[in-house]
């Protein structure tokens, strides 16, 4: 078993600095995560998460008390996140399509400046309360873009033409899909990113 | 360790029909893959497969070597449907619009109609050769998209003032979500969703 302040293996995943004394909070979440991430939050034990840290698993638990907290902890950065990009959307006024636009905007923005948390929270089956939590604000978030876009069709602003159940969903897919394949730096700014959203959803892609 | 034609627990997964004297490749397969998407293709065993099949691991045995053998074969289901649907389209001429449109319509039907298939797919890590060969399949799909939406860019057919890196990600994001959110039945037809999606992606959802 690793002992404290060894390095942790060179296996991709975020080693501790050489000779640093110790990790903040900070620090270790953002390992965590990605050891998360990489294995899967069910199938990493305080083990496996002792061998990346670096640290015993006493030493961890000097920070958390379970995996599960750390699980909270990150849930907690994603969806702190997307619901204060929501709240200031919907405290901003605009009407329903530009609030839409709004919010795809600053979600977008949230999935790249907080990527490996937001994975988290999207590859959650919901197999623990802590998750289960963080799935409901997930789906209220998702319920607060459904009704937009309803209002946005009564208004008469958005198609009545298309599924209105399944195009809130659509929308919602194409930003989550960035945490799958968008490499910062590789596929282009983050503000062409979001621009590129907004442009295809509600003005499309034909010239 | 369950024996052969022993019911297998009820826990959710697809159970074998009691008296059913055996199992065809296809039922078999599609059990697996149900166990393969539950617990993820890593953290299934044989023996897993074993207890959700209600037969002895001997009796897999009998039909496929290996579990990769059926990871091999639930991706080329997934794999040959795409294929064949992209295939058809090239086929069929019409200009680089067109069949993006096309594209996109028969993807959101392979989707549904393979949708266990598709989600193992989609959840690849790329962590065997097996694995490794399909992503290389999915990649040249994706390819495909790229190389259509930047001939109608060059055409004047589609928007230029968005990324032609991104838009081809995004709206294979977009239709991939589906196997996430869909509940056939539930929301909606096929048609209404692939018809959504089509409009969404080319005409915007702007009234």
């Amino acid at each position: 078993m690793p002992t404290e302040l060894q390095p942790a293996a060179d296996d991709g995943v975020s080693a501790p600095r050489r000779g640093r004394p110790g990790y903040d909070r900070e620090t270790l979440l953002s390992v965590c995560v990605d050891v998360f991430n990489r294995y899967g939050y069910d199938a990493t034990s305080m083990g496996m998460l002792s061998k990346h840290l670096g640290i015993s698993k006493s030493a961890i638990y000097h920070h958390v008390e379970s995996k599960e907290e750390i699980l909270g902890q990150a849930l907690d950065r994603a969806l702190d996140a997307l619901e204060e990009t929501f709240a200031a959307v919907l405290s901003g006024g605009g009407g329903p399509v530009i609030q839409l636009e709004q919010i795809l905007d600053g979600t977008v923005r949230v999935l790249v400046a907080q990527m490996p948390y937001v994975t988290l929270l999207l590859r959650l089956r919901g197999n623990s309360e802590v998750e289960e939590a963080a799935l409901q604000r997930r789906r209220a978030l998702t319920r607060t873009v459904e009704d937009l876009v309803r209002q946005a069709q009564e208004r008469g602003e958005l198609r009545t033409d298309i599924s209105g159940k399944s195009a809130p969903r659509l929308m919602l897919g194409m930003v989550n899909s960035i945490v799958d394949w968008y490499q910062p730096g590789r596929s282009g700014s983050v503000d062409q990113l979001a621009a590129t959203v907004v442009t295809m959803v509600f003005a499309g892609l034909r010239a």
